[in-house]
């Protein structure tokens, strides 16, 4: 039986700030920080372990995961980053706030666009200066992989490769796994693995800084899920991002 | 022409406390936190960016280089660890008071514990509670690979390889290199690089903190090797280090 463990990053200046943020690389806050140094002392408490972690090539994920390894004393351990387990992307969204959205255009309209698994947000305008394409650290893409906008869907064909190519080879050469991520990157593994159907993973939230472990047999198929530490802790976080785009 | 960047971590504990370290994994001090991003402010103050870092499996120069890629704004480079990168083995010596064993043992003991090419301190013994031969980060070397003392030489013998295996492949396919080390590693890079002689390498030492630049041509021969920053900073920095040996 193998284990996997997923984190969503700490609280991020936008999601205090309740901004869209997608591919913007804001930072964590102070209490995204401690969020992280507690999910890594959490996972040393229980005898949890790894030998290679992963992470997006965006600095909340990358510092949550550099104070889980401090947590553990596991700075020295090879980490992995790569742009497909990014955040979904937000398209003409990134940076507008989740309630005046809400208000603007109704609560309807934003759970569809923070929720519809296959009707992305409006597309960036591949001039908008809030796009990728000419940021070095996409550089190496084809301009078409670096997404305009995002549902789900497209996160879910991003992501998917990346499991296969290169978290489900790891884990079934041995080796303990841990991925500092993000919600709908996190939510696309979720939905894969579990088989999740394209209307339920509407429903399904990721709170931050909760170390997710999956029990996986030898085939990688899930035995079971589980939040680390307090339960009804994590129910209650998941519920809080489920609630943000409410005006 | 090629460029090259090479940072010894910040100041640590043990260097505050003036003790012999090595392969112990100490941290920085609030100091050496200070003294690596302002190393990070002042390449980016000075227009240098980098395609990929390189860094031992210590976290004085693991965290070295994580607050020069904050203040860079590049969290999201490459990182590769590597043992070769570590600092040299100070054998049984690692973890006593340098002025100490000075005081006990005459200053010009120490200078050769310190600074000889070619005589190792004495050596741990293999049961020896220091010894990282029970270390996890090392599991995957031959034990006869893990060493109970190094010398200057013995430091050199296993950082060349890495040098001609991965950083010279990657300064000549065109990525900018950047190495976050240590005193004795980076020694060892300086004297194969400048071909200084096993005489002479006794007396250069490196500052914390201070990013050192090699100008190299296409076959990666130094043109021009410089301090970054106040070039008498520096010098009084590497006096400091040379002086740390004195009863």
């Amino acid at each position: 039986m193998y284990k996997l463990v997923l984190i969503r990053h700490g609280e991020s200046t936008w999601n205090l700030e309740n901004r869209f943020t997608g591919w913007t690389d804001v930072d964590l806050t102070p209490t995204g920080v401690s969020q992280a140094l507690s999910a890594g002392q959490l996972l040393k408490a229980e005898g949890y372990d790894f030998d290679v972690a992963y992470t997006s090539v965006l600095k909340r994920a990358i510092h949550t995961l550099w104070h889980v390894l401090d947590a553990m004393d596991r700075t020295w351990l090879p980490v992995v980053k790569s742009w497909r387990l990014n955040e979904r992307h937000y398209g003409a969204l990134q940076g507008l706030n989740k309630a005046d959205m809400a208000a603007q255009y109704g609560d309807e309209q934003v759970l569809v666009w923070r929720r519809s698994y296959d009707t992305p947000p409006p597309a960036l305008e591949p001039s908008d200066p809030r796009s990728e394409r000419n940021d070095r650290r996409y550089a190496r893409l084809k301009p078409e992989d670096i997404p305009l906008t995002e549902c789900l869907k497209d996160t879910v064909a991003r992501v998917i490769p990346f499991w296969t190519e290169a978290l489900a080879p790891a884990i079934q050469s041995g080796k303990r796994v841990v991925v500092a991520a993000h919600g709908n990157s996190i939510r696309a593994l979720v939905k894969y693995l579990d088989g999740i159907s394209d209307a339920d993973i509407v429903g399904l939230n990721i709170p931050n800084g909760i170390p997710l472990v999956y029990e996986l047999d030898a085939d990688l198929k899930p035995i079971r899920r589980y939040y680390l530490g307090d339960a009804e802790a994590a129910a209650r976080a998941a519920a809080a991002v489920a609630a943000q785009g409410k005006a």
